[in-house]
């Protein structure tokens, strides 16, 4: 595995809060290894114990960072317990460079790399060997976190345990075909209140044909390329930087404009408007 | 140009939220540069496509930085149109060593660096290419950010793009000698509550011989040199770290108590109080 | 003192909040130095000139950093008066290496390091020479944050000012035994809405052979060794991470739950339950 010549990166995402003081008392565990890195935050102010806002974060996020870049990922409702801790190589050449080493990751067996799992096959793991003596209550500063270090400075993963075969998938809601169209529900509202839909971007052509798409009980009727191509104000569809169909209202905040949140339909509708 | 011994620095100016893991896309695109560099966040809880609070937060803080600092400033409303981005230097010679390259910044052109650029002169402006394949949702981390990875990684400026003469500049509010006094107005409110007004330092003695500042209908009468010259809970007029003359809540919020907001006149008044 | 092989880590703990800018500013400030730092937020959202609220973030994260790690500390109600501004040294052996340098603070005397120096003795500290024409109202960016990088260049603690003997600590509570029992108090809420009392670790076999922790008029029955232990919704009794016991929700807020606040009494009662 070869990196690149700027130093390593480790990212953090966690539920602690930002002011909470205990995503520092992890940088500093991390900061213990003699290699240098470098230290970035995706988010900490994932709602609590929330894994599948966490998993839709880290999808988002982790495939833009250099090949070999570390995610440590802390939602952790499971803390204490039997559930496991690994580490895991996830394959993004598509993405990355030809050279890529993929992305490795650290975080709790949950489900919090679901998604990340759906978009980029595994192509290692390991189950993190826990000492007995380890406190219970801060898997991530306590066991985490020096795992991070040791990997910076140069422990192969096979170090940390056993092989892991696969990892903990939680199902998410996939579009269906039906009678009155192509059926998919809002999975994601982003800081602007954009509505993120599981409709994948693939489906524009049918958005465009359809004319509309139906959010709840509401009509999108101004399909657009980007948010700029309409008047402040109007509500508009459009396919997102991530690749789904969202819906948005131009500078305003669709989410709390259509009154819609996780789980609301959002539907292609098959018939061209009359 | 030459920088200092230490790696770059690049800072982070945005309206996405922290929490929303758009930053943190930035970011992996950028350290995709070869070359080690050290990210800032300035801040990214900007009010949404709020460009004139960008362009303060922008101009007070980029000057503190070491010359060469790179400047990725992303408030833009009219992501996807036609507005152009820009690489821009300003010449920062009086606020840095002698040996200064001024402060870099990439940006939409849509007025952010009004503040900055109403402090010092812009040296050097380059029209960025895009790419017309490129994603039309999120050229921060689609353009701004590769940009930024090949000026770390040694690109000249002028491979970005043509030459751009001069750049969106807003208007903003200048106080006016007028009957009653020097009349500015509020124009920013920092995170303390202080209410910032645009009557600059240089007029401290008019506000000393006045006794007082007006600010919307409240009269603040003591005027002190720093906020611990008086005692928990007096109003006090002062003059701020960034320059301009400000009210102040000892130990309060100033904002709240006088039920102030951007626009609230502030005015030095010409009559010694009787 | 010999450092680890990785750069010199500078931490920020500020009542700023994230979004002001001025964080930004010590920072470029900061940076001005020729060595490589590597820079950590432990929180910048403490409530506005709370002492105690920093002295807890600083206790519970400054030793998890590499020896020699510099903690900048910027909670400053007095900013501008009398108010000495000091570097402090204090002994962090048992926490860290062997060949440890302790942790350095630069900081305000008003006694935000009470709680670190109640764990680790004070080895050096310095009064901070101040320019008389330095500005009154930002001694973070204009006096401490240029310290930071006088030291991180190599400067010598002994040319910061002279020698000072003693810092100021606040008091805090601590635990008495009574005839009820052992009569402690709430001390902090974290993020997660868990209640941390002022009662040791080391109370934990009086708790257990108690049964019970009172809380305000709450009584909590249940005690586990991690929060996973119980089911989601028990209130709980436990060691947290920063070594007091603590009462907690399991994936709920116990705070808000138990309706209790710093001060609330927290008692191990004598008399084992009827």
């Amino acid at each position: 595995v070869a990196f690149p010549s700027a130093s390593r990166v480790v990212t953090l995402t966690t539920d602690f809060g930002s002011g909470s003081g205990y995503v520092a008392e992890m940088k500093g565990r991390i900061l213990h290894a003699a290699t240098p890195c470098t230290l970035v935050d995706i988010a900490h102010d994932v709602a609590a114990h929330d894994i599948r806002a966490a998993a839709w974060l880290v999808a988002r996020a982790c495939f833009a960072f250099p090949p070999g870049t570390l995610h440590v990922v802390v939602v952790d409702p499971g803390v204490g317990t039997v559930r496991r801790l690994v580490w895991a190589r996830l394959d993004s050449s598509e993405h990355a460079r030809p050279q890529s080493a993929g992305q490795e990751f650290l975080c709790p067996d949950n489900g919090v790399l679901s998604l990340a799992l759906a978009a980029h096959p595994l192509m290692a793991a390991r189950d993190l060997i826990v000492a007995p003596d380890t406190t219970a209550t801060f898997h991530g500063r306590d066991i985490l976190a020096p795992a991070a270090a040791r990997l910076l400075d140069g422990a192969a993963p096979e170090t940390l345990g056993p092989a892991a075969d696969r990892l903990v998938q939680l199902g998410w809601p996939k579009p269906r075909e039906t009678a009155v169209g192509i059926e998919g529900e809002v999975i994601h509202v982003d800081t602007f209140g954009n509505i993120v839909t599981n409709l994948p971007a693939a489906l524009l052509p049918r958005l465009v044909a359809a004319g509309r798409l139906h959010v709840g009980g509401h009509v999108v009727a101004t399909i657009v390329r980007t948010y700029g191509d309409a008047a402040p104000g109007t509500t508009v569809a459009l396919v997102g930087s991530q690749g789904f169909i969202e819906a948005a209202v131009v500078q305003g905040r669709a989410a709390e404009q259509l009154a819609t949140g996780l789980g609301t339909p959002a539907v292609i509708p098959t018939n061209p408007r009359r």
